[in-house]
């Protein structure tokens, strides 16, 4: 049986979402023809104005509606410090945490050498320039703990050779709220080399 | 931190999609922001295509482009048999097993006293008057195996009271490929229940 074309057509364009697949894909269109008719127009209107109206920071690389973007803007975040991620949604799960009160820096890539995927040489030397430029203190490399966020890591801090910043790594060890019974040799590994010294701990 | 307005936006439109939540509607969103504008272009036009040239076959409720729809218009279906569904995804997958060439008759809804639904008496009484008209031999209703479905089984057959045609249903029982270690006990005593006589096999 072949579907009406508008039906089998919006299926198709909603499996190139990740983690959609044909099901899924078919559930979603489903629920677009019960909703309303003001479902589908605000989405098809959200979707032009998300692709119109926001762009990458010319600073960072933040999604953004504005140039700078609210970070960058914000006088009262700490210029001294800069946060690598790898991507825009990397930053927003940050600050959703809310435990980072610095600026950013959006590779908007990683090193894939099994995707074939390089670094963008504009973020790298975007990164340098704002390094020299201004009166950064500290790089926090904040990529992904697996291989490519390794050897992104490598990158940036090759690419960095010759200045003089301080370069550091988020840790790597135990998640909090986990359990040993159940974490990985890499982690336990990472766990017992960066095993924290207690000796000035009052005992 | 507040996400730029037209991606918060469309978040909460992706939101309202069955099975997403804020995880899924953001990498969603972020999709769109990667992919060409063409992409956030093809699903605008897809959904407004949707909702304005598809609607419900007027003769059995199946979604359609055309009235009425390809399978009541089809001359090699058998019109002795109507096929009694709760929604056109229903009809859908059946069509996909293609192991039915009867016709079909969307009731768009379902009894649950839970959720305070109630079936269509519109959809009711047109699946009567199609009894009545036409030379329909037997209903086969194919409601979703649960109490909401047995429900809608009873109201349909209380409906048809007075008509001679022959009413059937789905039959319940061990569904093939899975196993009995893993059966639930509801479905075991329907299998136990509609056990098939082997009196006639060879042996």
């Amino acid at each position: 049986m072949s579907l009406p074309e508008p039906l089998e057509r919006l299926i198709s364009v909603f499996k190139r979402f990740p983690g959609i697949g044909e099901k899924s894909a078919r559930r979603m269109a489903f629920c677009v023809l019960q909703q309303p008719e003001s479902f589908a127009l605000a989405m098809a209107e959200g979707l032009i104005d998300l692709r119109r109206k926001l762009h990458p920071c010319a600073v960072c690389g933040n999604i953004t509606d504005i140039d700078p973007c609210s970070i960058c803007d914000d006088p009262f975040r700490d210029r001294t410090l800069v946060c690598v991620v790898e991507s825009a949604e990397d930053l927003i799960s940050m600050e959703q945490a809310g435990i980072y009160n610095g600026l950013y820096h959006v590779l908007g890539g990683k090193v894939s050498p099994l995707e074939d995927e390089e670094l963008d040489p504009d973020k790298l030397q975007s990164l340098k320039q704002r390094v020299i430029d201004l009166s950064v203190q500290e790089i926090i490399i904040a990529t992904n703990p697996r291989i490519e966020g390794d050897l992104t890591f490598f990158e940036i801090i090759s690419y960095l050779k010759g200045t003089d910043v301080r370069i550091s790594r988020l840790a790597y060890g135990l998640p909090v709220g986990g359990s040993i019974e159940f974490a990985d040799r890499v982690t336990l590994h990472a766990a017992f080399e960066s095993r924290v010294n207690l000796d000035k701990y009052p005992r």
